[in-house]
């Protein structure tokens, strides 16, 4: 136990809420702020990419006992379902056997966390809107308005978790020696949905992450346990395929006609969900310092939100969860060192994600399609399975360990590398899995 | 002229005053707000680089017909000296015969502009804190305090030049959509001064640009018209040899008696300036978009804040309303276009000169002391005064010529490598100036 602190967090997202678990168990008093009402209230809807739960965010409910209660309602997804034509569908698993992901309904999870959170002795105060924080004593700003009055609500300890546009991290900007940026990715998403079949059942395999994969711009979905998909169209703002040329209806069922032809049947209401539903912007938010003092600290999206495209949104927050715990272990009472060593320690990994998911937008959208890339990856699975020591795949490390993304990143740009330099071999598509590649791979990782 | 609109600009920096003369003799209402008190009335000293004025800031003023009234209170510097062991100096020409700078005191220059604005019939209001703006309407709202009362000001047309911390740009921030980075270096720097000599003339050769280069910190010297010398000193925060390490007067006396030895009478008050002065820090910021469509536009620092090492924050500044003007002419009344060229047009440079300025502390600091550095400066102005028409330097460049900064950047780097490539040469040394490496110079140029 520590000596007992009152302890603000702001923000009753995912990561706002799990870290309300691990405070109480460690003796605090907590209180949750959100602006929003109780989620548990509302219809919750609107404009969300599925959530996918992976080994870091398990681990991080585990050491709390949640993760049977949590995977209780989730699907486990096993592999990439690729729809390249119509009708045809190219399977890439994961991982080895059994290693999945999990996809998660945002609202169905946040209601859960806010339930387990409560049973904890969390306390929420819903529609509260916090605009200000002193940083060199906790002290919150609460009002109806920006512009109106305000309350003040004084706290030992004040966590941001407040996501993207966190106004704690905004007072906190406002510093010298603040580093910080923002950087919108010119590709926006809308959400559609494949509903179920009237036996409740799910019209595609929902074991499978399903990708219309076509250059600039894709089609996903994820599966709800409910029997139907949520899917998110990617694809850029304006341009040539893009939003700003999606304007009537005519338009919108000619471009799906022509690029996902095969989803005609399951999105029914296409027209519908497209033109009801907002088109979201993604951005990469990254800063530093992450706290101040032993008075406030970040934590989540509030200090490092990513592009969505390796699904580790959630899992890096929670991972920043794991790091405080391991710092509280590690250092008691002494709440300035404890915050110091976790923001230096989280800093490179949550750069590293960052990147990843940067990156893996490409994969997703164009490479999944190309031949040579398919070969590629068929090659490294080929030698990870003969060489589990050896090698193993980029995805794997980032989803299926507990290695720090920043080594993750490292190595797989090493491996990178090595299949660049085993792909400009001469006629690699026929001795692809020959004992010349395998002895190749094995001196070029020396 | 333009349809006569009701202008304000935030800020009465340098960048302010200049742009109000331009939009006034467009025949423009212009009122200039800014929140400090009106500099003439003040004694304005501090934390300040002296400024450099060169080509680009002089074509703004010339275009204007006030250059000569500004370089009649700048002094020429026609050359960096510098300051390697206890009186060696190294003399290193800017340019060709006649290519100056002009160094220039903030605090003469800004009480100079804001009279000339006047006279132009630019209104100014001191004193009067900006606190937000309404996007969509050119609305600025002034007030005493941030939590306190505003008043609404309503124009056609809003410019903030309110600097790295703009509360235009602030408000900008928020929308979707707008990127934005703030990168501080972990160096600081602190002014210090060489008085004049009591009869009034300088302690050292007021026509150079005076820099003692220690690797990682250095001290630098700028003439001022009344003999004495603005001096600052760069040294990072903390570390080895940093502000954090002169805590005691002791401490920084002998700091110097090392590192600069040659200074200890010509900076007579070294310990007393040290401890009085204020140690500033340095940042990067960068951000686009820089309009919001025909109702308001940032100029200057306050969407391009660079650190100060190429001597351009205010050239690159005056040359953003060079590029407004140009835009003028252009697009006439048509505002939305003019703006949105404007930032389209200067966001590349912007970003180039940024780079160009971050690159050059590590040439001012540490290469200028580098023989091989200094050999290969000797060898491209020994190529360049061969072949004026083949190499023009990357500083001349970016100084003595009006060629976007973008491409003075990618010339830039297309010389080094050729550079890189003949510093390999074999007794490069003995051989610069023969034919042989004049040849390889004209070689890799094709």
């Amino acid at each position: 136990m520590q000596k007992e602190k009152k302890i603000a967090i702001v923000g009753a997202g995912l990561v706002g809420t799990l870290l309300g678990i691990y405070l109480r168990r460690r003796g605090h008093t907590v209180h949750v702020y959100d602006r929003s009402p109780d989620i548990r209230k509302i219809n919750f809807s609107g404009r969300s990419i599925n959530l996918v739960l992976s080994d870091r965010g398990i681990k991080a409910l585990k050491d709390v006992g949640l993760d049977d209660e949590v995977l209780s309602i989730g699907i486990p997804v096993e592999k990439r379902a690729i729809h390249i034509g119509k009708d045809a569908v190219n399977k890439q698993f994961y991982g080895k056997d059994g290693e999945v992901i999990y996809s998660l309904s945002r609202g169905l999870l946040n209601k859960k966390m806010v339930d387990l959170a409560e049973q904890e002795g969390v306390e929420f105060f819903f529609e509260s809107k916090i605009w200000d924080v002193t940083l060199t004593d906790a002290t919150l700003h609460v009002g109806e308005e920006e512009r109106g009055e305000w309350t003040e609500l004084k706290y030992d300890l004040v966590f941001g978790a407040d996501g993207a546009f966190s106004r704690i991290r905004h007072r906190m900007q406002r510093q010298i020696m603040f580093n910080y940026s923002q950087e919108f990715l010119n590709i926006g998403y809308k959400e559609l949905n494949i509903p179920a079949n009237p036996d409740g059942t799910h019209k595609l395999d929902k074991n499978s992450l399903h990708i219309w994969p076509r250059g600039q711009f894709m089609l996903m979905a994820l599966a709800n346990l409910d029997g139907s998909f949520t899917c998110t169209l990617f694809m850029p703002n304006d341009g040539e395929n893009s939003f700003e040329e999606l304007k009537t209806k005519e338009q919108l069922v000619a471009f799906f006609g022509t690029h996902f032809p095969d989803t005609k049947e399951v999105i029914p209401n296409l027209v519908e969900d497209f033109f009801k539903n907002p088109t979201s912007y993604l951005v990469t938010m990254k800063c530093f310092p992450w706290t101040y003092s032993d008075k406030v600290a970040l934590i989540g999206d509030a200090c490092h939100a990513i592009v969505p495209f390796y699904g580790h949104g959630m899992n890096a927050g929670f991972e920043d969860i794991t790091v405080l715990n391991e710092m509280i272990d590690k250092y008691g009472d002494d709440w300035a060192n404890l915050l110091n060593d976790y923001e230096n320690s989280r800093k490179p990994n949550a750069d590293a994600i960052a990147e990843l998911s940067y990156r893996n937008f490409m994969e997703m959208s164009s490479k999944t399609a190309d031949a040579n890339f398919l070969l590629q990856k068929k090659i490294e699975k080929w030698f990870s399975d003969k060489h589990p020591d050896l090698w193993v795949p980029l995805y794997s490390r980032v989803t299926f360990s507990h290695q720090p993304y920043s080594e993750a990143l490292a190595e797989g740009d090493f491996q990178n590398k090595i299949m660049e330099e085993i792909m400009k071999m001469p006629n690699i598509e026929e001795k692809w899995n020959s004992e010349e590649v395998e002895n190749k791979i094995i001196s070029l990782l020396k």
